[in-house]
């Protein structure tokens, strides 16, 4: 088991920050097209640039049979009505599937299969796991007010495709309704948007 | 989407019983031959044969980069000194690793690696993550008051071979020794009973 430094790996339940990882932080301006209301997400750059999501991956081994994990920790907020988001990503290997457990706080993950782009909403919460096959491009959301912390699962060969989300977005957005969680269809959210209406 | 039934699975956090899933019990019975102390284990098997452990397995998808998962409870208590155990197992696929996750209560894994033999004792514990490489035979002992739960998680593509440690058994126990769990070599342990000083 010598390959392996540490078969332990502990974290942080308040701010995900896993021992001996230096994890990933996407702020505000790393995010910068993730969102449907450009306007809104300007004027929230504007006033500051928070972190949005923190991930640290842990990676002990790259065999065939290997697994590879991300803690997450994403924060509570809004830009315009829509909840704060990761990136999204599908994997370079479009086989792998990836496993998340829920551990605090309350979240949703945006499924969207690739090919046919029929989108599916699961709840990310404690005491549940979310299965996100192959060839899913899929996104985590906070539609609560505390930080939403979660654990990813997946194949050590899965890999990260960032580009394919980057270009084309997600079908479906979540917004903030009368401080509930609404699943619209984004260009229906767009066309809503006040600067739509008004030639802003 | 349409290959997976449900990509949402709910469990008690109590009982770790899974929505939908049908669970494994393991009764004491079931566990013949796990325990160093033969004397002590047909004792406490004539008292009574209580579930030591439940699985309940989450099997969404067969492909290559599918993954499997098992939502387990071990419950408490011990055989003559020894805290109660599963039986352990090795992947079919040998080089599959498999990420352990603790939810509740207070756990070892014991790791032992099936060709150098040489033994790894890692807490399982929430807020913290256990990696079983390949070609480590794993067991899951409960050394705290309460139940433990936690998830494991492996390719789908992994498998259960439980035979090889039904045959040789675990070079490692872990004992109660006023109240706190101790580490021993299993035949140092086996020494040291009563029956074996007394000739019983």
């Amino acid at each position: 088991m010598s390959r392996i430094t540490s078969l332990l790996t502990r974290f942080d339940p308040e701010t995900g920050k896993v021992e001996g990882v230096q994890g990933v932080s996407r702020r505000l301006a790393d995010l910068r097209g993730a969102f449907a209301d450009p306007v809104a997400f300007e004027e929230a750059l504007h006033k500051d640039n928070p972190i949005v999501y923190t991930v640290s991956s842990v990676t002990p081994g790259d065999g065939k049979g290997d697994l590879h994990y991300g803690v997450g920790v994403l924060f509570p907020g809004t830009v315009g009505q829509e909840y704060y988001l990761t990136k999204g990503h599908l994997h370079s290997w479009r086989e792998a599937a990836e496993i998340y457990v829920g551990l605090h706080g309350e979240g949703r993950m945006l499924l969207e299969d690739e090919a046919t782009k029929e989108s599916t909403v699961v709840e990310l919460l404690p005491n549940s796991t979310v299965y996100v096959p192959g060839h899913t491009m899929h996104r985590t959301i906070n539609v609560g007010p505390v930080p939403l912390l979660y654990i990813g699962i997946y194949p050590a060969d899965a890999g990260h495709d960032y580009r394919e989300i980057a270009k084309r977005n997600f079908r479906t957005v979540i917004v903030e309704k009368e401080g509930k969680p609404v699943v619209m269809d984004r260009e229906e959210y767009m066309r809503s948007l006040p600067q739509m209406k008004t030639g802003r």
